[in-house]
């Protein structure tokens, strides 16, 4: 069905332009005019592929989401250690490469407009977050079985804490107020922390 | 001097104006003309006492800033215990108010544009989070003299953990993921790690 990959690259095609004009200059910029320019495309495409504003605005946050979810699934590793594998997890959360960073830029972009528009909302907030939560609980829980995880800790305080460490650094790498490898040695520290071992 | 007191004060009108559009919808709808309207004068008297779209947006920033700053030291108790000390600043940080709430909103609007805008970096980034940091390792270290700190802390690394935590989880609050008490709790959980003491 090469029709069909047509429209899902040409749907891609402009997406990418959302982004990129959102992340560099906020949703000010993104008009169906100046997307369509971005892209290389007519207006009128633009309008055929998304439909209004609105539309093209949650059609590429959904792209992205998307894109993101399954960027931190390749990265966790086939057989790694509960450790190795929240470590992977956290710092494929870091905008350390171009499309992270693109990634972070644009979903701060939608931020405000997401808390007042339930569609929005509903690409963004979902759960994401939530279930990463439920992922760490889960992976931490399945290593105190196995005696990995120091004495006395509050797991799901924890999972929230290296989310938190996580996300709440974002914008400071952005910016340069740290670099990836401050962050990471952060990630280090708590691993250290809850895991007994160094691997 | 009562005309210069009218002068600010009608600064901070205008300037509040600001905020509430781009708390509420994003710099998008901060237009000379939308400020205006939102604060009940003509855009000329916009331009008056700020020029340019550029700098209301500049000017408004910088007054929001200035006012974080004095509303978090105003709660910050005297006398107070060092662990207290860091709770009240660590709280202080959380969007529980409406103030807080719109500061953080407003800082989310301009974060893009201030990447590509050094006079607005510089009201923002200006390295508030860098001196809460020395402040926090500040309060630890002579804390630690007085025998009040767990054994084995890297207390950069805790004081950089203590800011993740408030501010990694300010936009779960503001879209409604986690609580006030909840992140409280939170704050709480890492205090008791790193205070021998609960007081």
């Amino acid at each position: 069905m090469p029709k069909k990959v047509d429209h899902e690259q040409r749907r891609r095609q402009i997406a990418e332009a959302v982004w990129r004009i959102a992340s560099g200059r906020g949703l000010e910029d993104v008009t169906l005019r100046q997307v369509a320019a971005e892209a290389g495309v007519s207006t009128r495409l633009v309008q055929y592929y998304f439909g209004s504003r609105d539309a093209l605005l949650l059609g590429a946050l959904e792209l992205l989401s998307l894109d993101q979810k399954q960027r931190v699934e390749e990265r966790i590793p086939k057989d790694a250690s509960p450790r190795l594998l929240l470590r992977e997890i956290l710092i494929g959360l870091l905008p350390l490469d171009e499309h992270q960073r693109m990634t972070l830029l644009v979903q701060l972009a939608y931020f405000i407009r997401a808390l007042n528009d339930e569609a929005l909302a509903a690409a963004f907030i979902d759960p994401e977050d939530q279930s990463l939560e439920n992922l760490f609980i889960e992976i931490m829980t399945a290593a105190r079985a196995q005696g990995q995880i120091a004495d006395g800790l509050d797991l799901a305080r924890e999972a929230d804490t290296l989310l938190a460490v996580s996300t709440g650094v974002g914008p400071d790498i952005l910016v340069g107020l740290k670099t990836g490898d401050q962050v990471i040695a952060m990630i280090d520290y708590h691993l250290d922390r809850i895991f007994l071992s160094s691997e």
